[in-house]
């Protein structure tokens, strides 16, 4: 059986990473609600995120959004985070909502716009010296709305191209992540659909690439863990984007929708010692908190994360391997089950109190006073959403 | 063999409405792209639909979405698209934008933004008595994002008791036409998520609730036709919202995605005797041209129904009947491939000439002169849009 | 809170239903594993159900298939249940194996094949007649493979024709339980391939129709407590056929592939008051157990049904019902996980012991010695089986 | 506009491979339906394929499935084949319904089992060198029914051990295709799910190894021509299993299901110069005639892939390339569709009848007798199948 203590030392040196966008407004296509106490500057955002981590312990570094958090002085910024108690995480990269990119950045037929968008990936290299990040992390809205709208093969050129230059540009302690979606906004054709896509693109550029998984960007029926771990045997796994769906990119909180196939992901990553943050894979967020309050949204959220990595921890490694290999399919089964239907609540309220935090951290942030300061303070200027 | 003469009349008399929002901007939630020449006011969009039918000869009516297409005289309106040669077709309405409706519309917990919606249902029926229009077209975004997040059934009664207000309220010529979709912009549960919902409401309602059919609103793998069919032989197909969808409710135009699909709706149609528009079926077109040319988009989408309504015209009924009859599987689906495969866009030219439109009604929408006219005309003010 | 002795006193009472077939011998198109110990014949696998029943306390009824579970003397079956502990429950219906089914049974073009297909509803009848069974279920494999193959429309008139007959031969105190499913094996159109159309016949024939949800019957992304929900708002949900699946009809053991789901089906069930047997909903497991051990995967799976119910019964439903009213999406989500996330094990053992049963009916079962004796008794004759 | 003669040259060179098991009987695991003049034998199943390409002419070669097709001389197997005017194609191993797979083949946790597996899939090379074939074609059915079964991570390293060992043992001129599937029969995780596995492992293997696309095994929405375009641009599509699905693997003869796709992946086959059998892509079929008469099926099954590829070939590729240039959505998807929307059935009727062949194979099979024959001869033995 796992022991208590190493479990509880593989919890506190967990890294959670929230995202600047997570706390802004956000919605769909049919409406974005705006929130009271919303941030109206990167400043703020950041402020949110200390927050976060002054209340859970485990979400040191908050990722930006580029040009949503886009400012004069990153050097400025970077001391903000710090004095906050944070750090500036993965620099997120945003070539989708200029009118140029209408059909497409790097992949677009015109050269102008295909420079225009790699100059973008080149300056947030520059943002990422700035602030000391480490991670690049590309996401794509490029593809087709209509078949025969441009030409597939062509457009795969073009993008390795531009991943070339980016990552040509990196420093010595700088990454790449390439994330995939399977759809939209483009609704034909993703140029980097799915897991393969990265990866074949990841293995040609260097070392220094890796994939991202979002646990929202699927088709139906796909396996997650099996990607988990097909991706950590290439070497290949370099973060996580978590979040929830039932259908498309839902952008719910992680955990929501369904809390056994996080487990199951996080089995996955325990089982190959990826917890580790020296391992360096980045677990990050990627939320839409359209409808409910948005801290408390991202503070449940890293709870989510946290209890499914506990039950991970608590799985009977050598109980299950016996059955594996015993050809056993119930019990290997239910060695799993075991884990996950264990209440792991009480072990990670002990677990906070232990580093002198509140045991109920949701709880805690209600009780502290901040929602209704930001409420108070943020009024007026313009509150941050996606500028869509 | 179907006589050439009787399809070409059946094809004559084929209605198909286009959508007002169909001519503004719309987009993802990850961006608009504007684009120029787009209507600033209902009437522009009016005018927008009339041009269609001028090329077409088949879109005599367009739909509205209230209060996208709020005016203050209603009689006017409807004056200045007679003068233009269309009619206004479904009174859409909108429960979803406003801040009080996050939670909900006629389903909310709270009785007084029932209240609000619900008179809203009523303000449209307004509109109907003032237009001349037959149709109250009714979706809701209503839902839940996450499970625990409100009550299912009470939902539902609360659904079912705004319905009746609504429907009590309809003059005798007067339908409701109720719209159902798997998601978004809910994404754990959406109240009206299916055709069975919509048809058990519509039962209880009473014989003038009929269901909407939108092909880009289902689960993947549902077969579309078969619930036209279903519907058909039940009495309550209503209406049509005519798109294509590769995955989500993309909103591309109808036909784009899978031809096939459209064709196959389309012999149920025909199959039935539904296509007469006496029958009362409204086929409208409900999309988004979000990177292509709005109004040639439309004027094509209106082709690819014609197109599909053909070759469903075409088919060798006695020969399928007859092979149906004989269990000849292979036989049968030849006799409905034939149909399909068949090029009938000659026909279609022809029909056109007679009438004394252009064969290829979007080469000569493009020589018109039309778009240049509207680009160089509508600036200033702001184009319309969804104002999510 | 709940009260710790009336959700016992509700788990008490819970019902469960196992299939004759589930101890079977089953599989894919590709294989079927034959397991040892496996029954040969109707009564072998009621004895089977009577172990389950034995070690779990809450599956006293098994349900029959015919002709694979047909005998001569239906009496002395119902007599050698009851000796055994365990009565018979639903009559299911096989309209699919014979070759006249090729082209469909009840629906099929040809009316002598329809005639003998419904003969074999009303035989089923006449079996329940014999054994004191309230529940006639009807699942029909009827569909096509091909556009064209057949109509849709004229098949579904079929399709009324025979349960009309069917519905018309029941006594006053018995019911017409029908089952819908997307495709398989029919693979273009299924004729009864959702829950809408299920409800619409059942509607049409009478007050003693109900709809059975079988959880591995919908296309992805369906919610299915949202049916389950509809349903019992209106009356018509009759029974379940529990298993679960991550792709198509996987027919898994339930709550093995999404714990989270069975939850929340189980809450809508709890909170209509519906599990109380006096409501007469049947919940039945159908399942396969291709690769596992038959008797204890049955054991697991009603010990899964009954978690999932025993945490439905822990949500604190006046706070949810606040927490709803007061919009609060959060805290909403967050009763309802609470309840999810208990270990409900505890729990059960102590119920299980109340009643004499030894607390983990597997291990019982592992340790009572019955595979044993029935690998060494069952040698020789022929493995029951699906017969494909 | 593309020159008629050239077209006909590119259709003329066309080569579709048929399967022998698809003149086999096949069902589901409901039924097998058995159908008079089924093969009993390989070189039955060898007639039946030699007689497709007798009134197709564009299929000359039929891939064996072994151990169904196991003969004790491959030599004289081959020499009957040529007598009937075809060749040996792809070598299909078969390591799914041995009891000893119950759990897994080349990735079974039993090394012993492991050992089998591979001994079997070098045995098919000895086939291959026996035969001449030019394709060893590898699926795996192993995966996982249930999370926790199995370690995924070390299921990849032992089906990476076993197809090295395979590699290896192919001589010069020969290759490996290695097909995905995304489910079924494993239901909850599949061991090569995705053609990144697939493609990720065949990088690591060898120039000699290529991806096999079946166009049945995806998730819901996955783009397939995308995945075509990505692999000839890598330099790793090695074959087709043709055939076409509306849910999951359903089997169904090619362009049934979804014409409109088949022709967008033709497309990228013409457009990449794929076509070209030097090119060595292998276009072969892999369907399963449940229902429908087998041989006329195949010989459908064949011409709607030349109707697709004459569709291909008919794209004005200057005008499409000048429309995406334009970033001319419209006009670029128009080009596209005006192919499509072609009747190319006389351009095939003349093709045929320029080669000595009629104008209508089904007709002209239907005439020939030989259906009449094998249903007479044909009598007694044991029809070939696939003994599930």
């Amino acid at each position: 059986m796992p022991d208590r203590a190493s479990v509880k030392e593989a919890l506190r040196a967990q890294r959670i990473e929230t995202p600047s966008w997570g706390y802004a407004n956000s919605g769909t296509r049919f409406k974005v609600f705006a929130q009271p106490g919303v941030p109206r500057t990167p400043q703020e955002k950041i402020a949110d995120a200390a927050t976060v981590h002054r209340f859970t312990g485990v979400a040191p570094s908050v990722a930006l959004h580029i040009p949503w958090d886009a400012v004069e002085d990153y050097a400025a910024l970077t001391r903000h985070a710090a004095d906050l108690g944070v750090e500036i995480g993965a620099i997120n990269t945003n070539v989708f909502q200029d009118p140029d990119y209408k059909l497409g950045s790097v992949t677009n037929p015109d050269p102008g716009i295909r420079r225009k968008a790699t100059d973008h990936l080149l300056d947030a290299v520059a943002i990422m010296d700035a602030t000391g990040s480490r991670d690049l992390k590309l996401w794509f809205s490029d593809g087709l709305n209509y078949p025969g709208q441009d030409d597939l093969r062509a457009r795969q050129d073009r993008l390795a191209a531009a991943l070339r230059e980016a990552y040509d540009r990196l420093g010595g302690h700088q990454r790449m992540l390439l994330e995939y979606k399977l759809f939209e906004p483009a609704f034909y054709a993703t140029d980097v659909p799915d897991w393969g896509t990265a990866y074949a693109h990841c293995v040609e550029l260097g070392e220094r690439a890796a994939v991202c998984i979002d646990t929202g960007h699927h088709a139906p029926g796909t396996n997650i863990e099996f990607i988990v771990a097909f991706l950590l045997r290439q070497g290949r796994l370099g973060a996580f984007d978590f979040n929830s769906r039932f259908y498309a990119d839902d952008d719910l909180m992680v955990g929501a929708a369904d809390p056994f196939q996080l487990f199951r992901i996080m089995h996955e990553i325990v089982g190959a010692g990826a917890l580790d943050p020296a391992r360096g894979i980045n677990f990050m967020l990627d939320q839409c908190h359209n409808i409910e309050a948005k801290i408390p949204a991202v503070i449940r959220s890293v709870m989510n994360v946290q209890e499914a990595t506990a039950k991970a921890l608590l799985v009977e490694r050598d109980a299950l391997a016996a059955a594996q290999r015993a050809g056993d399919v119930l019990e290997a089964n239910a060695v799993l089950m075991d884990a996950y239907n264990t209440d792991v609540r009480p072990l990670l309220a002990e677990l906070r109190a232990d580093s002198g935090l509140d045991p109920d951290p949701v709880a805690a942030y209600r009780r502290s006073g901040y929602q209704q300061a930001i409420e108070a303070e943020r009024v007026g200027g313009e509150q941050a959403g996606w500028g869509a």
